[in-house]
């Protein structure tokens, strides 16, 4: 068996894989949407919101655009806190867009704090809640509160991309007003769509810019069950199927995921290594490599045993190795996976 | 069995749907890398480009886009020829790009003459090969030529969204400078990936912009089978495949797609149906509706006989009907198609 442990694109769900073998559908007939329908029904709920979920077709990066470009004008002053290869994005978009971006550089694997954002004069916030390429969470209630005390007519962005479906998620409680996340992550289905989640306070304030990602215009189709480009409908029929095997038994499921990677973070402990982040994502376990080793001596190690993990990212390229179990694995491929971890640990690391 | 005998997405070819239902690739493995860089390889033929072809995850409008803002600079002077819904489209994306756009309109179903293009002072020209929504094919050769006689800097854009692996396609033997494309037509593949092929003119000539659809970064990325952002690498793979298994048939499978489309229009001629274009793309049929026949009488003649066709977009709506044979038919099921279509007419024609 291959077994992916990167922090996406992950391990199909079977019922994503079983939709994907299906013949192709029409996205402009009943039954399409229908599908596109039930997919955003299900994606409000996966992401805890009275407002809108848009599904494009494209990658998170793209959603991650869509948010900024919708939600801000240029010119507009943001805030964005730097701790991550992916808030680093966010901080390039909001450039590109033409924003007047102040930036606040963390160290990787640290997160922003409160007071860090508590700061007044700015338009929005955009952060990354899990920070895939460190492994850290952030507080976004915490964080979201406290920007909005200085700004009360801000608007909070997050990266959702490696916590939906993963990790706690629910958009207007922890005081976002838009996220992004994408379908190859903790919805286990392949790469291909992008998710933007809009409060209903975020909808009151669209200023839609662009053309393939005009939120408005989306908006205006998918409240239909279309779109406004031609979707890649199967792969939309896949997270619908994949979220409705998910959602009844979501408690479980997170608490699933919670426990797979705290089992990858005790066996890198018992072997000595340190990880990355200071708060854990439950999307993936980040370490630092032991002393004297490369990483390609450890991807070679797991690759002997049939897996795929992956390396740093930006600053942390040859410094550290993520494992991820984010993808449909259950209860006992963890363990065996927690097996093989432990192996590749007395391989790499020196005798004692 | 389901006909999806729409002008896409259309019938999977069965190399498409056994890539998807495999197990989920990684795209930063050597595997993926060898996968990316043959459907790039593979699209270069396609294309018949000397240039490059860009991968991008969206839709062919993300891809018509992506031309648009990649080849001209925001105030530039761009012809834009309106015959149809996708040059209709080219026209809005020139506009939202800041271009200055001069829209020549022509009725649906007809195609611009040469000499309506052979204007002085202009950066560009964008035309759609196939028309979709009239089933017109536009004589790239000769309008390239007519353009680019009096604006010898100029560029042609051209949207080859239905004519890449239906009809002729070679980018610069017909004077055209960048093409977009999808997945979902000719390729028979699933909706989720556009390409833009950029012939050598075209790749000196790059002004790249925005953040998603900035082409000089994925062409970097590309060149080394990766992609600037996450791809639906499983989709890349199934294009992959397909082209693998039509390229080395191409003129086999280009005479049967043309046969395929001229029969069905000899069905409709029997039947006194008048066409909508007047030089016939071979990636759709599109038919007047007959004197007091409702769309939804042929639509639901033909959903009673298990087949999804193709209505009027824009001027055309509620006054044709399109039927198409792009997607995976071999020559029998066209002509169990051709004695569907033959039904259909005789229970909706009036009893002459």
């Amino acid at each position: 068996m291959d077994w992916l442990l990167t922090p996406g694109p992950v391990r199909l769900h079977p019922k994503a894989l079983e939709a994907l073998a299906r013949p192709q559908l029409h996205h402009r007939t009943e039954a399409a949407r229908e599908v596109f329908l039930k997919a955003r029904g299900l994606l409000r709920q996966a992401f805890r919101t009275e407002g809108e979920v848009l599904i494009l077709t494209g990658s998170g990066t793209l959603a991650m655009e869509a948010l900024v470009k919708n939600l801000f004008a240029p010119g507009e002053r943001v805030l964005v806190p730097v701790y991550g290869k992916f808030s680093e994005r966010f901080y390039e978009i909001a450039l590109e867009a033409g924003l007047v971006v102040e930036r606040l550089d963390f160290p990787y694997g640290d997160t922003p704090r409160p007071e860090d954002v508590a700061k007044e004069g700015y338009a929005g916030l955009l952060l990354v809640h899990s920070e895939t390429s460190t492994g850290a969470l952030a507080d976004l209630p915490a964080l979201a509160r406290a920007f909005k005390e200085k700004n009360p007519e801000g608007l909070v962005g997050a990266d959702m991309v490696t916590s939906l479906l993963v990790g706690e998620v629910a958009l207007e409680a922890m005081g976002v007003d838009a996220a992004a996340s994408g379908s190859q992550k903790g919805l286990m289905c392949p790469p291909g769509l992008g998710f933007v989640a809009l409060s209903p306070r975020a909808l009151e304030r669209l200023k839609p810019r662009g053309y393939y990602l005009d939120l408005a215009r989306e908006l205006k189709a998918q409240k239909e069950g279309e779109s406004a480009w031609t979707p890649a409908i199967n792969l939309v029929r896949a997270v619908a199927a994949v979220l409705e095997a998910v959602l009844p038994r979501l408690e479980e499921h997170l608490a699933l995921k919670a426990w797979q990677n705290a089992l990858l973070y005790g066996v890198g402990e018992e072997g000595g290594l340190r990880p990355v982040p200071k708060r854990f994502s439950p999307a993936v376990a980040a370490f630092y490599l032991p002393e004297g080793v490369p990483y390609a001596r450890v991807k070679e190690a797991f690759a002997r045993r049939g897996a795929v993990i992956a390396g740093g990212q930006g600053p942390l390229k040859g410094k550290v190795f993520r494992l991820s179990l984010m993808g449909a694995y259950d209860r006992y491929e963890a363990l065996g996976v927690a097996a093989m971890f432990r192996e590749v640990l007395e391989e790499i690391l020196p005798a004692s």
